[in-house]
């Protein structure tokens, strides 16, 4: 296995092309790496001054210290002869976030096979990207490497790592996630460009091993390798118990082009990439929301020590007929299964109900009845309905509308934490109310880690592309 | 026609079941009624008394002025003697809101039986419901008739219609939709309910005819008629130009369960609704966020007096290569096209990249490189970028990504304004960055009604499916 340790946790790292000009990405990603890093960092500049109280060297030739990592942020035709200091000097890594290689064509397929010849096929130094904002690590208290040009805030740490060809996932959509949902915690945010050298394979098998990885999310272009990427994949979710998702754009012919323009990717064909998403046991992620809510959903649950079924079988608890039917239809839909509920769980249900108005015998529980029945009463019936529809073993997982106010039917969500603990069954959250109340509302269903919705059918397939994922790695397994 | 202006303008409302307990329901509906009415109001209550400073009659004979409507908000079973007493008095319409009618088996069959018995089979009376939550009209001002038992804001007049065969819309989501868009504002309001008599075809056949009206959505669970209901919508969108959405429930095996169980609606076939979304140049919503962001796209459209395209020839606008190839991808799923972009408009946004990296052909515009050259000056280039695109004869709608933070990169984006005016074409705005900043800017965005999203695919599906109705009209009309 490819070390990549110099990649997360470098003792010494060498930055070229550190601005001392706070305009400048330059200066950006060196703020990135000074406010956060454990590392001890040698700026780079024929300028020279200072940085951040740091001294910058002119050249890597003054630097008298080893150095485990270099980070190349300059020009395109500047890099072949820094990476030949670099293997001269014998850095074991470097990260190249320049674009202008094999995505601009010939010039850049150029400068890319020189590479190649310089680094004795990147064997002498190994490389991430170029044309990326590269590694973030985040270590015990937030600090770690943070490698990026585009300003990053401290990130929480956890057990969500990242695996991204996009620059996207690790900037202005990273950036999105992390301050929407400060309760989620990553490990690792790697942007790998056009994976000159490095793949997502390497960074893959890196991260199914740590075992402080939960949940790794894996946005690519196209597969390096799509047998081993296959076989990782199984190795991590098996043997490791890692959940995986695959967000897999350059699948039609618009996304191809868009791609090649992009990172210089190749097309391949849908249909490996959905033979691919079965045979790895991943979990298919529609765009960037989704990718990053599929996430959400694992880690929370992941927090919470929850388990996930492989059988289909749901309950819905609302307090609206109309969004109950429209839940049910996307339930057929996203093929989940609603089954009817146990006697004793309808026994208990019915005694809530009104004498002129009996619960389904489903497992769509309609409260309204039985709040009109409770005169009102919405928080005491909610919880009544939520414990019997959890308590039922037919039932594995629950899907909740909330409707939520803080004037009339405020409820006091905080205390679902114990309805969790208890049962151990995932819940998801469709929440809708007044506005400021639902902004309310949804940052304490954050503090308990259930995710919350706001469009009914992402949370529908959500819920049932995790489950699908899970059939197929259990029949795998038996 | 029917003649509905009963249910929408009458003079004077007699308010069964009104109560001056302010936990009650019948305090709540006489609240929404009293604080917004244009109508003189006669609450009706066994135990008299006083609400809102205005005298409460103990039964109908006592009131001495005539009625032109009755709102009956009382248990099921003295909803015959009410009715009695209405046709005595010569009232044209009622709204029962109570439940337990077609929706809990025999018994309730058996009442309606009688009231279509009583009423000569509709006749002497009109009815709406029962089993809803009522009917909103909203005038001038946003006072008019709010007959809802669920707690409603003033609402701002406009010219969106709803006709629902659940609450949902004009109760727990409603009151989501309209805190957190306050610049849409809505004409009808109504709740049909089990439709015992009235149903959206009455409805519809009135919204349709209305000058004030540009959008009708419709939310139900079972059709009345459906060759009349598609007669009225074809009637509706090539006759009087309005656009007409349709969430259609009880679809599958589990929802026409739901729906059975919600309003006794009987299942039909998937078959039969996806021929009358065909037939009928409907725009299909997948649920109800899909229903009222569908809506919202196209009253902010309305507004900006936008006009759409019958092909679906877009563009897409990007600071972010993978979140290009994403969309990019989408669309092909939706089955939009993306154009090579004029020898004019390839001309301009080339001058504007840096010589390493040339813009596409096609019409994803991924602006980074071009942003580098400009120093960093997104806004600059974000607005040449953008009147490219739109300038474009080829190009018909614009898919606009936009990161937006209030430090680095602030744009202003009400300037926008001006190219909305100056081209007006359809611009859609999916929003990430720095969440709070996210907040502000999509209330900005609401300020020149443009539609934001925080879902790539929901904004490539709508964008798809409103194109696609524009389609199926126009051939309909050649």
């Amino acid at each position: 296995m490819t070390n990549l340790e110099c990649f997360f946790t470098p003792r010494s790292v060498a930055i070229f092309g550190a601005s001392t000009n706070p305009l400048k990405s330059g200066y950006k990603l060196f703020e990135n790496l000074a406010r956060n890093s454990i590392a001890k960092l040698y700026p780079i500049n024929p300028h020279g001054g200072e940085i951040f109280g740091i001294h910058v060297y002119t050249s890597l030739k003054e630097v008298p210290d080893s150095i485990d990592l270099a980070v190349i942020f300059v020009p395109n035709e500047m890099v072949i002869g820094i990476l030949q200091e670099c293997i001269t000097k014998g850095i074991q890594g470097a990260i190249i976030e320049a674009a202008g290689f094999e995505e601009v064509g010939e010039e850049g397929l150029q400068i890319r096979n020189q590479i190649a010849q310089i680094t004795d096929n990147f064997t002498k130094i190994r490389i991430v990207g170029p044309n990326c904002t590269g590694i973030t690590y985040i270590g015990e208290n937030g600090d770690g490497l943070y490698t990026s040009f585009v300003p990053m805030p401290k990130i929480k740490p956890g057990s969500f790592a990242l695996i991204s060809q996009s620059g996207f996932t690790n900037g202005g959509y990273f950036l999105d996630v992390a301050t929407h949902y400060p309760s989620l915690g990553f490990r690792y945010v790697c942007a790998i460009g056009n994976k000159m050298d490095l793949s997502e394979n390497e960074f893959l098998a890196h991260m199914i091993k740590d075992p402080k990885v939960s949940t790794i999310g894996i946005y690519v272009e196209s597969f390096r390798n799509v047998r081993e990427f296959i076989h990782l994949c199984r190795e991590g979710i098996n043997h490791y118990k890692k959940k995986i998702i695959l967000l897999r754009s350059g699948t039609s012919e618009y996304g191809a082009k868009a791609a090649k323009s992009h990172t210089g990717a190749l097309a391949e064909k849908e249909e490996l990439i959905k033979a691919v998403v079965r045979q790895s046991y991943c979990i298919p992620a529609d765009d960037f929301y989704d990718f990053f809510a599929i996430g959400r959903v694992l880690e929370f649950a992941f927090q919470n020590q929850l388990s996930w079924p492989s059988d289909p079988n749901i309950a819905i608890l609302t307090i609206s007929g109309g969004a109950g039917a429209v839940l049910s239809d996307l339930c057929s839909k996203y093929e989940l299964n609603i089954p009817d509920l146990s006697e004793s769980a309808y026994t208990s249900l019915k005694a809530l109900y009104p004498p002129w108005m009996s619960p389904n015998r489903f497992a769509v529980l309609d409260i309204w009845p039985a709040v009109e029945q409770a005169k009102g009463n919405l928080q005491a019936v909610m919880y009544q309905c939520i414990e019997i529809a959890l308590k039922d073993p037919g039932v594995k997982v629950l899907l909740l509308t909330s409707f939520y106010t803080q004037d009339s039917w405020k409820i006091d969500w905080l205390a679902l934490k114990s309805l969790i603990e208890k049962y151990k069954k995932p819940i998801f959250v469709w929440l809708f109310g007044k506005y400021q109340d639902v902004l309310t509302a949804e940052d304490i269903f954050q503090q308990i880690q259930i995710p919350v919705f706001f469009v009914e059918h992402e949370m529908v397939s959500i819920c049932a592309k995790i489950i699908t994922a899970q059939r197929r790695s259990k029949v795998s397994h038996e």
